[in-house]
Protein backbone atom coordinates (compact mmCIF):
# COMPACT_ATOMS: atom_id res chain seq x y z
CA UNK A 1 0.00 0.00 0.00
CA UNK A 2 1.62 3.70 -0.74
CA UNK A 3 2.43 5.31 2.43
CA UNK A 4 0.00 7.99 1.93
CA UNK A 5 -2.92 5.69 1.56
CA UNK A 6 -1.63 4.03 4.94
CA UNK A 7 -1.62 7.46 6.37
CA UNK A 8 -5.13 8.62 5.28
CA UNK A 9 -6.63 4.81 6.38
CA UNK A 10 -4.98 5.45 9.90
CA UNK A 11 -6.49 9.23 10.36
CA UNK A 12 -9.99 8.05 8.86
CA UNK A 13 -9.68 5.39 11.40
CA UNK A 14 -9.17 7.43 14.38
CA UNK A 15 -9.54 11.24 13.36
CA UNK A 16 -6.42 11.75 14.92
CA UNK A 17 -3.17 13.87 13.60
CA UNK A 18 -1.16 12.69 17.16
CA UNK A 19 1.96 10.70 17.06
CA UNK A 20 3.32 9.81 20.17
CA UNK A 21 7.24 9.87 20.41
CA UNK A 22 8.55 6.98 22.06
CA UNK A 23 11.96 8.90 23.48
CA UNK A 24 11.92 6.35 26.18
CA UNK A 25 14.68 7.69 28.23
CA UNK A 26 16.15 4.16 30.67
CA UNK A 27 16.62 7.39 33.05
CA UNK A 28 13.50 8.63 33.25
CA UNK A 29 10.86 5.89 32.80
CA UNK A 30 8.97 5.04 36.19
CA UNK A 31 10.66 3.23 38.59
CA UNK A 32 8.48 0.17 38.49
CA UNK A 33 9.47 -0.76 35.22
CA UNK A 34 13.17 -1.28 36.25
CA UNK A 35 12.52 -4.30 38.04
CA UNK A 36 11.72 -5.78 34.51
CA UNK A 37 13.68 -7.68 32.28
CA UNK A 38 13.31 -5.49 29.72
CA UNK A 39 12.10 -2.31 31.12
CA UNK A 40 12.45 0.36 27.87
CA UNK A 41 10.28 -2.18 26.06
CA UNK A 42 7.75 -2.65 29.09
CA UNK A 43 7.31 1.17 29.35
CA UNK A 44 6.75 1.29 25.19
CA UNK A 45 4.15 -1.02 25.68
CA UNK A 46 2.32 0.29 28.36
CA UNK A 47 2.29 3.72 26.64
CA UNK A 48 1.24 2.00 23.43
CA UNK A 49 -1.66 -0.05 24.78
CA UNK A 50 -2.71 3.15 26.45
CA UNK A 51 -3.03 5.03 23.31
CA UNK A 52 -3.12 3.31 20.33
CA UNK A 53 -7.14 4.25 19.73
CA UNK A 54 -6.36 8.43 19.78
CA UNK A 55 -3.03 8.05 17.28
CA UNK A 56 -2.13 7.94 13.87
CA UNK A 57 1.49 7.28 14.15
CA UNK A 58 4.29 6.14 16.86
CA UNK A 59 7.56 7.91 16.83
CA UNK A 60 10.67 5.84 17.52
CA UNK A 61 13.59 7.63 18.89
CA UNK A 62 16.83 5.41 18.00
CA UNK A 63 19.30 7.81 20.50
CA UNK A 64 17.06 7.02 23.25
CA UNK A 65 17.94 3.18 22.73
CA UNK A 66 21.01 3.01 21.17
CA UNK A 67 21.98 4.86 24.01
CA UNK A 68 21.49 1.44 25.84
CA UNK A 69 23.46 -0.54 24.45
CA UNK A 70 22.51 -4.18 22.62
CA UNK A 71 19.96 -4.12 25.83
CA UNK A 72 18.25 -0.89 23.97
CA UNK A 73 18.79 -1.94 20.58
CA UNK A 74 16.37 -5.01 21.30
CA UNK A 75 14.21 -2.91 23.26
CA UNK A 76 13.93 -1.17 20.07
CA UNK A 77 13.33 -3.72 17.89
CA UNK A 78 10.74 -5.34 20.20
CA UNK A 79 8.49 -2.20 20.33
CA UNK A 80 8.52 -2.22 16.47
CA UNK A 81 7.45 -6.23 16.86
CA UNK A 82 4.66 -5.21 19.41
CA UNK A 83 3.22 -2.50 17.33
CA UNK A 84 3.05 -4.90 14.02
CA UNK A 85 1.34 -7.48 15.83
CA UNK A 86 -1.28 -5.32 17.63
CA UNK A 87 -1.83 -2.16 15.86
CA UNK A 88 -1.09 -3.02 12.37
CA UNK A 89 -2.39 0.39 10.86
CA UNK A 90 -0.63 2.92 12.70
CA UNK A 91 2.46 4.53 11.19
CA UNK A 92 5.89 3.24 12.65
CA UNK A 93 8.23 6.32 12.34
CA UNK A 94 11.52 5.50 13.03
CA UNK A 95 13.12 8.84 13.87
CA UNK A 96 16.65 7.99 13.31
CA UNK A 97 17.89 11.36 11.47
CA UNK A 98 20.00 8.91 9.24
CA UNK A 99 21.60 9.51 5.30
CA UNK A 100 24.86 8.66 4.27
CA UNK A 101 26.31 8.16 0.37
CA UNK A 102 24.01 5.62 -1.48
CA UNK A 103 25.32 2.29 -0.88
CA UNK A 104 25.67 3.11 3.31
CA UNK A 105 22.24 4.45 2.65
CA UNK A 106 21.16 0.94 0.95
CA UNK A 107 22.20 -0.40 4.48
CA UNK A 108 19.61 1.95 6.09
CA UNK A 109 17.21 1.24 4.35
CA UNK A 110 17.86 -2.58 4.68
CA UNK A 111 17.99 -2.11 8.54
CA UNK A 112 14.77 0.28 9.12
CA UNK A 113 12.57 -0.83 5.81
CA UNK A 114 13.27 -4.62 5.47
CA UNK A 115 14.53 -5.86 8.80
CA UNK A 116 12.84 -3.64 11.19
CA UNK A 117 9.74 -2.72 8.79
CA UNK A 118 9.13 0.45 9.99
CA UNK A 119 7.00 2.74 7.49
CA UNK A 120 9.01 5.73 7.59
CA UNK A 121 12.47 7.40 8.94
CA UNK A 122 13.75 10.80 9.18
CA UNK A 123 16.47 11.80 7.00
CA UNK A 124 19.34 14.33 6.90
CA UNK A 125 19.28 16.69 3.50
CA UNK A 126 22.98 17.47 3.29
CA UNK A 127 24.23 14.94 0.82
CA UNK A 128 21.37 15.27 -1.62
CA UNK A 129 18.81 13.34 -3.57
CA UNK A 130 21.48 10.97 -5.42
CA UNK A 131 22.77 9.83 -1.69
CA UNK A 132 19.21 8.81 -0.24
CA UNK A 133 17.88 7.40 -3.53
CA UNK A 134 17.59 3.98 -1.67
CA UNK A 135 14.91 5.23 0.75
CA UNK A 136 13.22 7.12 -1.85
CA UNK A 137 13.02 4.00 -4.21
CA UNK A 138 10.10 2.85 -1.86
CA UNK A 139 6.62 3.60 -2.65
CA UNK A 140 5.09 2.26 0.65
CA UNK A 141 7.75 4.09 2.41
CA UNK A 142 7.91 7.75 3.68
CA UNK A 143 11.33 9.82 4.13
CA UNK A 144 10.78 12.14 5.90
CA UNK A 145 13.08 14.93 5.10
CA UNK A 146 14.92 17.61 7.89
CA UNK A 147 14.11 21.19 6.84
CA UNK A 148 13.21 23.58 9.63
CA UNK A 149 14.15 21.92 12.63
CA UNK A 150 12.82 23.02 16.53
CA UNK A 151 15.86 23.63 18.21
CA UNK A 152 17.07 26.45 19.67
CA UNK A 153 20.41 26.78 17.07
CA UNK A 154 18.30 25.59 14.63
CA UNK A 155 18.39 29.22 12.44
CA UNK A 156 22.37 28.91 12.54
CA UNK A 157 22.78 27.25 9.27
CA UNK A 158 18.83 26.27 8.09
CA UNK A 159 18.69 30.41 8.13
CA UNK A 160 21.39 31.18 5.48
CA UNK A 161 20.46 32.80 2.90
CA UNK A 162 20.30 30.94 -0.56
CA UNK A 163 19.90 32.98 -3.99
CA UNK A 164 17.11 31.17 -6.28
CA UNK A 165 15.62 32.80 -9.16
CA UNK A 166 16.79 36.33 -8.46
CA UNK A 167 15.30 36.49 -4.92
CA UNK A 168 17.29 35.59 -1.64
CA UNK A 169 15.40 33.02 0.43
CA UNK A 170 16.68 31.17 3.71
CA UNK A 171 18.16 27.23 3.08
CA UNK A 172 15.11 25.74 4.80
CA UNK A 173 12.77 27.41 2.29
CA UNK A 174 14.95 26.35 -1.03
CA UNK A 175 15.12 22.77 0.60
CA UNK A 176 10.95 22.69 0.91
CA UNK A 177 10.86 23.57 -2.61
CA UNK A 178 13.82 21.36 -4.05
CA UNK A 179 12.28 17.87 -1.99
CA UNK A 180 8.71 19.19 -4.02
CA UNK A 181 9.96 19.61 -6.77
CA UNK A 182 12.51 17.17 -7.14
CA UNK A 183 12.80 14.20 -4.62
CA UNK A 184 8.86 13.83 -4.55
CA UNK A 185 8.32 11.59 -7.77
CA UNK A 186 7.12 8.64 -5.81
CA UNK A 187 4.68 11.22 -3.60
CA UNK A 188 6.49 9.29 -0.71
CA UNK A 189 8.71 12.56 0.81
CA UNK A 190 7.18 14.55 4.16
CA UNK A 191 9.45 17.18 5.94
CA UNK A 192 10.18 18.51 9.10
CA UNK A 193 9.70 21.42 10.55
CA UNK A 194 9.68 21.96 14.21
CA UNK A 195 6.59 23.13 16.40
CA UNK A 196 8.50 26.26 17.43
CA UNK A 197 8.44 27.79 13.61
CA UNK A 198 4.86 28.28 12.30
CA UNK A 199 5.80 31.26 10.84
CA UNK A 200 8.39 28.97 8.59
CA UNK A 201 5.48 26.02 8.50
CA UNK A 202 3.48 28.30 6.62
CA UNK A 203 5.82 29.23 3.74
CA UNK A 204 6.54 25.92 3.42
CA UNK A 205 2.84 24.74 3.17
CA UNK A 206 2.76 26.80 0.55
CA UNK A 207 5.77 25.60 -1.40
CA UNK A 208 5.00 21.59 -1.16
CA UNK A 209 1.36 21.53 -1.68
CA UNK A 210 -0.33 18.95 0.60
CA UNK A 211 2.66 17.26 1.45
CA UNK A 212 2.50 15.47 5.31
CA UNK A 213 4.40 17.49 7.21
CA UNK A 214 5.95 16.11 10.66
CA UNK A 215 5.56 18.44 13.51
CA UNK A 216 7.90 17.74 16.80
CA UNK A 217 8.07 20.31 19.44
CA UNK A 218 4.41 20.31 20.83
CA UNK A 219 4.67 19.98 24.78
CA UNK A 220 8.28 19.89 26.47
CA UNK A 221 9.93 21.91 23.89
CA UNK A 222 6.54 24.51 24.07
CA UNK A 223 5.25 24.94 20.38
CA UNK A 224 1.95 26.57 20.04
CA UNK A 225 -0.47 23.91 18.74
CA UNK A 226 -2.95 26.56 17.20
CA UNK A 227 -0.24 28.42 15.35
CA UNK A 228 0.73 25.74 13.48
CA UNK A 229 -2.60 24.23 13.03
CA UNK A 230 -3.45 27.38 11.11
CA UNK A 231 -0.49 27.37 9.20
CA UNK A 232 0.17 23.69 8.53
CA UNK A 233 -3.29 22.41 8.02
CA UNK A 234 -4.38 21.53 4.23
CA UNK A 235 -7.98 22.49 2.97
CA UNK A 236 -8.72 18.73 3.81
CA UNK A 237 -7.81 19.29 7.73
CA UNK A 238 -4.72 17.06 7.16
CA UNK A 239 -0.99 17.09 6.39
CA UNK A 240 0.01 17.60 9.34
CA UNK A 241 1.99 14.95 12.20
CA UNK A 242 2.06 16.02 15.76
CA UNK A 243 4.43 14.56 17.66
CA UNK A 244 4.88 15.08 21.48
CA UNK A 245 6.97 13.09 23.46
CA UNK A 246 8.30 13.56 27.10
CA UNK A 247 4.84 15.73 27.48
CA UNK A 248 3.19 12.18 27.03
CA UNK A 249 4.86 9.82 27.94
CA UNK A 250 6.52 10.89 31.41
CA UNK A 251 3.03 12.35 32.01
CA UNK A 252 1.17 11.29 35.53
CA UNK A 253 -1.58 9.75 32.78
CA UNK A 254 0.00 9.32 29.82
CA UNK A 255 -3.51 8.58 28.29
CA UNK A 256 -5.11 11.73 29.71
CA UNK A 257 -2.21 13.23 28.12
CA UNK A 258 -2.61 12.11 24.57
CA UNK A 259 -6.51 12.00 24.90
CA UNK A 260 -5.88 16.06 25.73
CA UNK A 261 -3.80 16.79 23.32
CA UNK A 262 -5.84 14.85 20.39
CA UNK A 263 -9.01 16.74 21.60
CA UNK A 264 -6.87 19.54 21.36
CA UNK A 265 -5.99 19.01 17.79
CA UNK A 266 -9.45 17.82 17.24
CA UNK A 267 -11.07 20.93 18.36
CA UNK A 268 -8.83 22.95 15.87
CA UNK A 269 -9.96 20.62 12.54
CA UNK A 270 -13.38 20.69 12.90
CA UNK B 1 44.47 13.24 26.63
CA UNK B 2 42.92 15.52 23.49
CA UNK B 3 42.19 14.27 21.09
CA UNK B 4 44.58 15.81 18.67
CA UNK B 5 47.86 14.41 21.05
CA UNK B 6 46.04 11.27 20.73
CA UNK B 7 45.58 11.63 16.83
CA UNK B 8 49.81 12.90 16.97
CA UNK B 9 50.70 10.16 18.64
CA UNK B 10 49.41 7.61 16.99
CA UNK B 11 51.02 9.07 13.83
CA UNK B 12 54.06 9.82 15.21
CA UNK B 13 54.23 5.76 16.13
CA UNK B 14 53.20 4.70 12.63
CA UNK B 15 54.03 7.12 10.71
CA UNK B 16 50.55 6.94 8.66
CA UNK B 17 47.82 8.62 7.40
CA UNK B 18 45.75 5.87 6.82
CA UNK B 19 42.67 5.28 8.09
CA UNK B 20 40.93 1.59 7.56
CA UNK B 21 36.88 2.04 6.81
CA UNK B 22 35.14 -1.23 8.35
CA UNK B 23 32.19 -1.18 6.09
CA UNK B 24 31.93 -4.91 6.58
CA UNK B 25 28.76 -5.45 4.32
CA UNK B 26 28.01 -9.28 5.29
CA UNK B 27 26.93 -10.29 1.57
CA UNK B 28 30.02 -9.90 0.92
CA UNK B 29 32.74 -10.60 3.45
CA UNK B 30 34.91 -13.96 2.19
CA UNK B 31 32.78 -17.25 2.72
CA UNK B 32 34.96 -18.66 5.18
CA UNK B 33 34.05 -16.00 7.86
CA UNK B 34 30.30 -16.73 7.47
CA UNK B 35 30.84 -20.21 9.18
CA UNK B 36 31.99 -18.62 12.01
CA UNK B 37 29.35 -17.64 14.94
CA UNK B 38 29.60 -14.21 14.79
CA UNK B 39 31.05 -13.53 11.09
CA UNK B 40 31.20 -10.02 11.06
CA UNK B 41 33.43 -9.48 13.90
CA UNK B 42 35.71 -12.56 12.65
CA UNK B 43 35.94 -10.68 9.70
CA UNK B 44 36.97 -7.45 11.42
CA UNK B 45 39.82 -9.26 13.44
CA UNK B 46 41.61 -10.53 10.61
CA UNK B 47 41.28 -7.41 8.72
CA UNK B 48 42.65 -5.60 12.09
CA UNK B 49 45.38 -8.20 12.41
CA UNK B 50 46.68 -8.05 9.12
CA UNK B 51 47.22 -4.09 9.07
CA UNK B 52 47.22 -2.86 12.53
CA UNK B 53 51.10 -1.45 12.60
CA UNK B 54 50.31 0.84 9.47
CA UNK B 55 47.44 2.98 10.40
CA UNK B 56 46.35 5.67 12.55
CA UNK B 57 42.54 4.98 12.88
CA UNK B 58 39.92 2.37 12.02
CA UNK B 59 36.39 4.02 11.20
CA UNK B 60 33.28 1.64 11.92
CA UNK B 61 30.59 2.75 9.38
CA UNK B 62 27.27 1.96 11.94
CA UNK B 63 25.31 1.01 8.92
CA UNK B 64 26.78 -1.99 8.19
CA UNK B 65 26.16 -3.40 11.39
CA UNK B 66 22.94 -1.97 11.82
CA UNK B 67 21.18 -3.81 8.59
CA UNK B 68 22.31 -7.14 10.71
CA UNK B 69 19.75 -6.30 13.05
CA UNK B 70 21.00 -7.27 16.69
CA UNK B 71 23.62 -9.48 15.63
CA UNK B 72 25.11 -6.66 13.42
CA UNK B 73 25.16 -4.34 16.80
CA UNK B 74 26.81 -7.08 18.99
CA UNK B 75 28.82 -7.12 15.78
CA UNK B 76 29.56 -3.92 16.18
CA UNK B 77 30.34 -3.76 20.02
CA UNK B 78 32.64 -6.25 20.38
CA UNK B 79 35.10 -5.17 17.20
CA UNK B 80 35.58 -1.56 19.44
CA UNK B 81 35.95 -3.88 22.12
CA UNK B 82 38.86 -5.77 20.36
CA UNK B 83 40.31 -2.47 19.51
CA UNK B 84 40.37 -0.85 22.90
CA UNK B 85 42.33 -4.48 23.84
CA UNK B 86 44.78 -4.83 21.55
CA UNK B 87 45.67 -1.15 19.61
CA UNK B 88 44.32 1.26 22.00
CA UNK B 89 45.99 3.75 20.60
CA UNK B 90 44.60 4.00 17.35
CA UNK B 91 41.56 6.16 16.61
CA UNK B 92 38.22 4.55 16.79
CA UNK B 93 35.86 6.55 14.32
CA UNK B 94 32.17 5.90 14.68
CA UNK B 95 31.43 6.96 11.18
CA UNK B 96 27.67 7.09 11.97
CA UNK B 97 26.34 10.33 10.75
CA UNK B 98 24.47 11.60 13.56
CA UNK B 99 23.16 14.60 14.57
CA UNK B 100 19.47 15.32 16.17
CA UNK B 101 18.25 18.65 18.82
CA UNK B 102 20.68 18.53 22.00
CA UNK B 103 18.95 16.31 24.16
CA UNK B 104 18.71 13.42 21.83
CA UNK B 105 22.05 14.10 20.56
CA UNK B 106 23.30 13.71 24.48
CA UNK B 107 21.92 10.29 24.18
CA UNK B 108 23.93 9.45 21.08
CA UNK B 109 26.82 11.22 22.56
CA UNK B 110 26.43 8.86 25.36
CA UNK B 111 25.96 5.67 22.81
CA UNK B 112 28.99 6.72 21.18
CA UNK B 113 31.37 7.55 23.28
CA UNK B 114 30.62 6.83 26.68
CA UNK B 115 29.25 3.21 26.27
CA UNK B 116 31.20 2.35 23.10
CA UNK B 117 33.63 4.41 24.06
CA UNK B 118 34.94 5.47 20.43
CA UNK B 119 37.06 8.48 19.72
CA UNK B 120 35.55 10.41 16.91
CA UNK B 121 31.97 10.57 15.10
CA UNK B 122 30.98 11.51 11.61
CA UNK B 123 28.19 14.03 12.20
CA UNK B 124 25.33 16.28 10.12
CA UNK B 125 25.73 20.14 10.13
CA UNK B 126 21.93 20.79 9.80
CA UNK B 127 20.74 21.61 13.54
CA UNK B 128 23.71 23.83 14.00
CA UNK B 129 26.26 23.96 16.94
CA UNK B 130 23.96 24.27 19.88
CA UNK B 131 22.26 21.09 18.73
CA UNK B 132 25.91 19.25 18.71
CA UNK B 133 26.94 20.44 22.16
CA UNK B 134 27.08 17.40 23.57
CA UNK B 135 29.58 15.90 21.41
CA UNK B 136 31.32 19.61 21.49
CA UNK B 137 31.64 19.07 25.03
CA UNK B 138 34.20 16.20 24.97
CA UNK B 139 37.91 17.53 24.80
CA UNK B 140 39.25 14.11 24.23
CA UNK B 141 37.17 13.09 21.36
CA UNK B 142 36.53 14.54 18.24
CA UNK B 143 33.49 15.74 16.19
CA UNK B 144 33.99 15.15 12.41
CA UNK B 145 31.50 17.59 10.63
CA UNK B 146 29.99 16.48 7.03
CA UNK B 147 31.26 19.26 4.60
CA UNK B 148 31.83 18.52 0.71
CA UNK B 149 31.34 14.76 0.69
CA UNK B 150 32.41 12.38 -1.88
CA UNK B 151 29.25 11.19 -3.61
CA UNK B 152 28.31 12.37 -6.81
CA UNK B 153 25.20 14.18 -6.00
CA UNK B 154 26.93 15.73 -3.32
CA UNK B 155 26.77 19.08 -4.84
CA UNK B 156 23.02 19.47 -5.20
CA UNK B 157 22.89 20.86 -1.64
CA UNK B 158 26.17 21.35 -1.01
CA UNK B 159 27.31 23.61 -3.95
CA UNK B 160 23.91 26.07 -3.12
CA UNK B 161 25.03 29.50 -3.39
CA UNK B 162 25.43 31.71 -0.09
CA UNK B 163 26.47 35.09 0.57
CA UNK B 164 29.12 35.95 3.37
CA UNK B 165 30.49 39.00 3.36
CA UNK B 166 28.94 40.60 0.10
CA UNK B 167 30.59 37.85 -1.64
CA UNK B 168 28.42 34.29 -2.85
CA UNK B 169 30.45 31.82 -1.67
CA UNK B 170 28.84 27.80 -1.71
CA UNK B 171 27.34 26.63 0.93
CA UNK B 172 30.08 24.18 2.23
CA UNK B 173 32.88 26.59 2.27
CA UNK B 174 30.55 28.85 4.26
CA UNK B 175 30.14 26.01 6.49
CA UNK B 176 34.13 25.30 6.82
CA UNK B 177 34.55 28.88 7.84
CA UNK B 178 31.45 28.39 10.62
CA UNK B 179 33.21 25.54 12.26
CA UNK B 180 36.89 26.67 12.24
CA UNK B 181 35.08 30.26 13.74
CA UNK B 182 32.17 29.06 16.06
CA UNK B 183 32.72 25.28 16.61
CA UNK B 184 36.06 24.59 17.30
CA UNK B 185 36.29 26.12 20.45
CA UNK B 186 37.85 22.75 22.32
CA UNK B 187 40.17 22.27 19.17
CA UNK B 188 38.02 19.37 18.68
CA UNK B 189 36.42 19.69 15.21
CA UNK B 190 37.01 17.89 12.03
CA UNK B 191 35.01 18.20 8.85
CA UNK B 192 34.90 15.70 6.29
CA UNK B 193 35.95 16.21 2.63
CA UNK B 194 35.42 13.71 0.13
CA UNK B 195 38.34 12.13 -2.06
CA UNK B 196 36.87 13.17 -5.49
CA UNK B 197 36.83 17.14 -4.01
CA UNK B 198 40.64 18.11 -4.35
CA UNK B 199 39.83 21.66 -5.13
CA UNK B 200 37.21 21.83 -2.69
CA UNK B 201 39.68 20.72 0.18
CA UNK B 202 42.44 23.61 -0.98
CA UNK B 203 39.59 26.40 -0.13
CA UNK B 204 38.58 24.13 3.08
CA UNK B 205 42.79 23.98 4.24
CA UNK B 206 42.43 27.80 3.79
CA UNK B 207 39.76 28.29 5.82
CA UNK B 208 40.33 25.87 8.90
CA UNK B 209 43.96 26.22 9.27
CA UNK B 210 45.53 22.81 10.65
CA UNK B 211 42.56 21.25 11.37
CA UNK B 212 42.39 17.79 10.55
CA UNK B 213 39.81 16.69 7.86
CA UNK B 214 39.06 13.12 7.00
CA UNK B 215 39.01 12.27 3.74
CA UNK B 216 36.69 8.95 2.27
CA UNK B 217 36.73 7.67 -0.86
CA UNK B 218 40.14 7.18 -2.10
CA UNK B 219 39.87 3.88 -3.85
CA UNK B 220 35.97 2.11 -4.48
CA UNK B 221 34.71 5.66 -5.03
CA UNK B 222 37.68 6.81 -7.58
CA UNK B 223 39.44 9.84 -5.30
CA UNK B 224 43.08 10.83 -6.63
CA UNK B 225 45.28 10.27 -4.11
CA UNK B 226 48.00 12.80 -5.22
CA UNK B 227 45.81 16.02 -5.52
CA UNK B 228 44.15 15.65 -2.27
CA UNK B 229 47.78 15.37 -0.18
CA UNK B 230 48.33 18.20 -2.44
CA UNK B 231 45.70 20.01 -1.86
CA UNK B 232 44.52 19.34 1.87
CA UNK B 233 48.22 18.31 3.64
CA UNK B 234 49.41 20.66 6.46
CA UNK B 235 52.94 22.39 6.40
CA UNK B 236 54.11 20.00 8.73
CA UNK B 237 52.46 17.38 6.53
CA UNK B 238 49.52 16.29 8.46
CA UNK B 239 46.30 17.11 9.13
CA UNK B 240 44.54 14.51 6.37
CA UNK B 241 43.27 11.42 7.90
CA UNK B 242 42.97 9.09 4.50
CA UNK B 243 40.24 6.69 4.84
CA UNK B 244 39.69 3.83 2.34
CA UNK B 245 37.43 1.05 3.10
CA UNK B 246 35.86 -1.92 0.44
CA UNK B 247 39.73 -1.53 -1.80
CA UNK B 248 41.32 -2.24 1.29
CA UNK B 249 38.71 -4.91 3.27
CA UNK B 250 37.72 -6.51 0.13
CA UNK B 251 41.23 -7.20 -1.62
CA UNK B 252 42.42 -10.86 -2.40
CA UNK B 253 45.06 -9.33 0.47
CA UNK B 254 44.09 -6.55 3.15
CA UNK B 255 47.61 -5.81 4.24
CA UNK B 256 49.00 -5.89 0.68
CA UNK B 257 46.36 -2.82 -0.10
CA UNK B 258 46.54 -1.53 3.01
CA UNK B 259 50.79 -1.44 2.79
CA UNK B 260 50.36 -0.19 -0.57
CA UNK B 261 47.92 2.70 -0.05
CA UNK B 262 49.88 3.90 2.84
CA UNK B 263 53.37 3.69 1.24
CA UNK B 264 51.22 5.94 -1.84
CA UNK B 265 50.72 8.13 1.12
CA UNK B 266 53.81 8.49 2.55
CA UNK B 267 56.08 8.79 -0.90
CA UNK B 268 54.13 11.80 -1.27
CA UNK B 269 54.88 12.75 2.48
CA UNK B 270 58.60 12.88 2.13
Amino acid sequence: MHILDKLNQRIDQTKSLLCIGLDSDITKIPHSFLQTDNPQFAFNRSIIDATQDICCAYKINSAFYEANGLKGWMAMAQTIDYLHQNIPQALIIMDAKRADIGNTSAQYAQAFFETLRCDAITLHPWLGKEALAPFLAYPDKASIILCKTSNLGGNEIQDWSIHDQNKAIPLWQKLARQVSQEWNELKNCMLVVGATQPEALKIIRSEVGDMPILVPGIGAQGGDLKAILTAGLTANKRGLIINASRSIIFAESPRTAAMDLHQAIQSHCI
